[in-house]
């Protein structure tokens, strides 16, 4: 396993499955719960064989959390099969026991093990990011899956609300919530660790996943959480520590929790990251791949894939053979059918990383901040080039936000970077409060808008310009490809005052926007990539852009012929551009990569009123109505009707509207 | 002092001044630091004729934090003076040591001192809470201040930006914050203390102003933040405490300090709430008002504020004399001019406080969670009502979020309550996690909107609507007044299945705004409360009906017929009720109680393109344009040009474009 894949740590590409997959059936799980064999040993197979069934689901999806799926896997198995009475008094029962995972990433683990309990079925299963089937991160429309999670911090709260309902009620029930280790760096963590242990919450338990790798890097590396036994103590809570794959050790400490009620418990388990996979396992992973953890995120290749399917299924059938008992019975898994999402080789964010290495060659007052997800934003080059003008903050954005609008108050240029929907979201309140100093701030907001859209709600970001929106002094703009994005980061450092919200989408594009020949970036002004004057249609990022111009082709055919543009400034317009853009055309669509409510849509019209454009001409929002969908980009795209083809078939309603033939 | 004056947590009144004012002038101020006397009773001087003149500005501007004001008073004396090299070296300086205070609210006191300095000047200190005077909370637009504060929980972020900032360019000057003890329910202290530890932040020293109360409760009995020293230990800081008005231990904690440069070092400084003025000091103050104490925020009414000043001032005169010193020299300060805002004994939060209570008395799965602003929220009646289902949760508003998530999917329904500002932005990510798992919750955003303009730009909620508008299942409403409050309160318990966001006025109403007599509450139908033809203004909010009622008054004058409709409902519209109330109209106005993005003016501008309603009429959005001016309620909205009077004038101008008599 040299060559290992490098794999993001976030979990963008979705890779192809092309070899066979196999699943371990849940009446096999039955087997092994009904036979006499030691229930620790039971539960060391039980363990084992979840392990075997997430491999094969994230294969499958071709991308998923493998590194603390594993590394949960026997606190959860745990739960499930020996603490909780959940299975037993059934899922809509008010007084079962709870458990989730605040992190959520480790959910394949925990549809494994929910599988193996027969609470999701195998065709849900085999659906693992994919239009309804299994989100990416986790959520409550899914049979078993208590709370919604995958942005972190947030599940000792959630757990909190749950266990002091479950008392006001009366019920005997119980909480369990998982965290990770790096999650720690969440403040909200802190919030619920005071609160809890003031409204005497004893009906709450919580365990750390101490697994000691968060992205890429060991959590000490990145921002160290230090002595947790000491912190908890302090902070009122029980604290117990033990070795989280041992069975033994884990009664042990539960069996002591039960004996307290007074005070919310804490398990801190030390865990390994990849538990389970020899070369998934981090000792290993680090030294071997240059001190960087290569399988948080990502689904393996398929030689990957099958060594570690190899070696988890082998030691499940020696400890059978031990046990006395027949190997473990597989089920082969048709093939998923073929999907036709375009992609190129071209990213926005890596223009982004490389634009940030080369000014900063120049501009030695520019500081870039990180909170845990370098690799995704491409900032590790900047922080390579220039060591001392990078800041790893780990996974606090509101404490980024605010040290940076420290830092430009020392006049220094700060670009934070996170994914759009925590630092939009998280730090909406430090983000304000650098506007009320008039501090110039640049906001990377990566993994912007509907795709990827596997990984689910947690992560989609449809709200980001909306929450941007109302600021002071901000400037919002979404390029469309590699050469827009390094225009747009020379603008935002180099030719304007005013603090910049960078939107860029993480993936890889679906083909290259081609700007025209002679396209400079000036404020207000967009391009226009085919014309046509029938209808305008204003889209931005490279997703839409492209879906946007699948609908022109195909609306050309009809005999209609759409004027694309590339509107990269979401809330800034030149007037007279804009008087020009529209002129010709009857109908004005806008196709926004966000919520109905407070993207460029609204941001046009208001602009089209106030110029008195909308005289004789009708406008059009397409945008992503309710809560964005998990699945491939296509099933997404079709879901909210975003797609080129479906594009195409709304525009020609709205242009035809006596034609009845089917589009 | 038995019959102390009832104040609220947060300082809503204006109390005009009544009674003469003197403060102590700069050159007395001057003549003690000049003198030969020990070091430590020039401080202790210093500090009370600071805590005169603080008392004075707060009484002068009709409110103001007064206690904590008084409990950091020495520590900020003392860092002025005997600190830091910023007076010497000049506020412009890169190298200056740097002060601010995190929590913010004890500003008046840091002003005072500033004052004392020559860095405020007398007519500047004398316009505490006034247009162009002194912001209610820090704005670095002030001399002397150097980052705004007022939303808890930033401070030591932003100033280990200052310092990581200082130290990348080699400067050797330090940065001290002052944070709060009721502030730590905040969680990002926590990432601040972790990342400024990991960071080896040895530039950065906090104080906490540990004066053991918050808004008007002890800080042990509404989230309890137990060992400090043992948690801080527990980060990797450096901890001391001494008592935080004895000047001689706190020379000693920094002498230690000074040694210490590869960490972050954080002192415990015990002090005492009112410090110096005998009936506010917390002991005494908490003992005498049941267990409430009186003097968070507010100015004191006559007889306590010369009862104060005169006990201060016989203090200051009684030292002076021992130390062989004049008395002190006073300088008499003309009264303010009057100002004319009408005020009503009206609150629309009495109503949503009356009528949670009500609807609590049959719905047994209501609960009411507070964020440390129970009093101003007008829910301790609730939460004497029904003890058991009220939750108070610290000033920590995203665990509130998260734990009301927990409760609502337990099959409760939580209300969730704090000021707009700090709910809506700090919670955002919150409130979408739990709009992701379709839990019905109620948000109680009070203090929205522009008035109070006195606390400044940390507590006025401008974007509050933007930020929960592109959230599915979301109800947004504001309601006129107290009779629309409970209709309003009925409808989100008792109505729909949808989450609703109240966004509610927190002063008292300028008038009564009065409802037509057969008002029913109907989803997205608003109210006409004044009929015309000529134009329509929507607006919402006691405040801003009251000035939309003024300016129709004013144009009917000037034969202008405008229309005035209550729209309550911020993102519902009834496509029929709005086609009727706008048909007549030529032009349409909307007045928002908001940023120009994301309100009332985008969602109505989007229903009536919609609709094809804006065919031959003119639509125009009065909005708060860029951030909101501090001051009176009068100075306030003539700034924003959002007054009755301005409002008038201009629409005038746009009604009748060709007059051109003054108006």
């Amino acid at each position: 396993m040299s060559n290992l894949p490098t794999i993001g740590a976030e979990d963008i590409h979705i890779i192809p499955q092309t070899i066979e997959i196999s699943l371990i059936p849940k009446t096999e799980f039955d087997r092994i719960w009904a036979s006499k064999i030691d229930l620790f040993e039971q539960l060391n197979l039980i363990a084992d064989m979840c392990r075997a069934n997430t491999l094969a689901g994230v294969k499958r999806a071709g991308s998923g959390h493998l590194g603390s799926s594993l590394s949960a896997m026997d606190i959860v198995v745990w739960l499930y099969y020996h603490v909780m009475n959940t299975v037993q008094i059934g899922l809509t029962d008010p007084d079962r026991d709870i458990y989730f995972s605040s992190k959520g990433h480790d959910v394949p683990g925990l549809y494994a093990v929910l599988f193996s309990l027969g609470i999701i079925p195998t065709d849900k299963f085999l659906k693992l990011r994919r239009l309804g089937g299994l989100d990416g991160h986790p959520d409550v429309g899914i049979p078993g899956i208590e709370a919604n999670s995958g942005s972190l911090g947030m599940g000792i709260s959630k757990g909190k609300g749950m266990a002091w309902a479950k008392r006001l009620k009366g019920l005997p029930s119980r909480v369990f919530v998982l965290t990770g280790d790096g999650e720690w760096q969440e403040g909200q963590n802190y919030e619920a660790l005071q609160t809890a242990a003031h409204q005497h919450i004893g009906n709450l338990t919580v365990i750390v996943d101490n697994n000691k790798v968060q992205s890429d890097k060991l959590v000490s590396e990145i921002i160290n959480i230090g002595d947790l036994e000491a912190k908890f103590a302090a902070f009122g809570w029980q604290v117990a520590r033990c070795d989280g794959h041992d069975f033994a050790a884990l009664a042990q400490v539960f069996e002591d929790f039960a004996n307290i009620h007074d005070r919310p418990k804490i398990l801190i388990a030390d865990t390994i990251k990849g538990r389970g996979v020899s070369f998934m396992e981090h000792p290993f992973a680090l030294a071997n791949n240059g001190g960087l953890y290569p399988w948080h995120a990502g689904a393996p290749d398929d030689e990957a894939f099958t060594a570690a399917y190899r070696e988890v299924l082998l030691r499940i059938n020696e400890r059978l053979q031990e046990a006395g008992l027949e190997p473990v019975t597989l089920e082969s898994v048709s093939p998923e059918p073929k999907t036709t999402s375009t992609v190129s080789d071209e990213y926005v964010t890596k223009a982004y990383g490389e634009a940030l290495v080369e000014i900063g060659a120049k501009r030695k007052d520019l500081v870039v901040l990180d909170a845990d997800l370098a690799i995704d934003c491409k900032i590790r080059e900047f922080e390579a080039a220039y060591p001392a003008r990078f800041v790893e903050n780990g996974i606090a954005e509101q404490d980024m936000v605010s040290m940076a609008a420290g830092i430009a108050s020392q006049g220094l240029l700060p670009v934070v970077n996170s994914f759009a929907s925590f630092l939009a979201a998280r730090a909406n309140e430090q983000i304000y409060n650098a506007t009320t100093e008039k501090r110039k701030i640049i906001y990377g907001c990566n993994f912007a808008g509907l795709i990827p859209a596997g990984p689910g709600r947690s992560h989609q970001s449809i709200r980001d310009i909306s929450l941007f929106g109302a600021l002071p002094n901000m400037v919002i703009v979404q390029p469309g490809n590699a050469t827009e994005t390094r225009l747009m980061v020379d603008y935002a450092i180099n030719q304007t005052s005013e603090s910049v919200m960078i939107r860029l989408a993480i993936g890889p594009s679906p083909r290259l926007i081609a700007l025209p020949i002679d396209y400079q970036c000036q404020v207000g002004r967009g391009a226009i990539l085919r014309d046509g004057a029938d209808a305008v249609l204003f889209a931005y990022g490279p997703v839409m852009l492209h879906e946007a111009l699948l609908s022109s082709d195909i609306l050309a055919i009809r005999g209609i012929r759409l004027k694309v543009v590339n509107m990269a400034w979401l809330n800034r317009v030149d007037d007279e551009w804009l008087m020009v853009t529209v002129a010709e055309c009857p109908a004005i669509y806008v196709l926004d990569d966000h919520a109905p409510i407070g993207g460029l849509g609204d941001f046009l019209l208001n602009a089209l009123v106030r110029l008195n454009l909308l005289e004789r001409k009708s406008f059009h929002k397409f945008a992503i109505e309710g809560l964005p969908a998990c699945g491939t980009p296509a099933q997404a795209l079709d879901y909210h009707r975003l797609s080129g083809n479906l594009l195409a078939e709304d525009i020609a309603k709205r242009e035809l509207p006596h034609e009845t033939a089917p589009f």
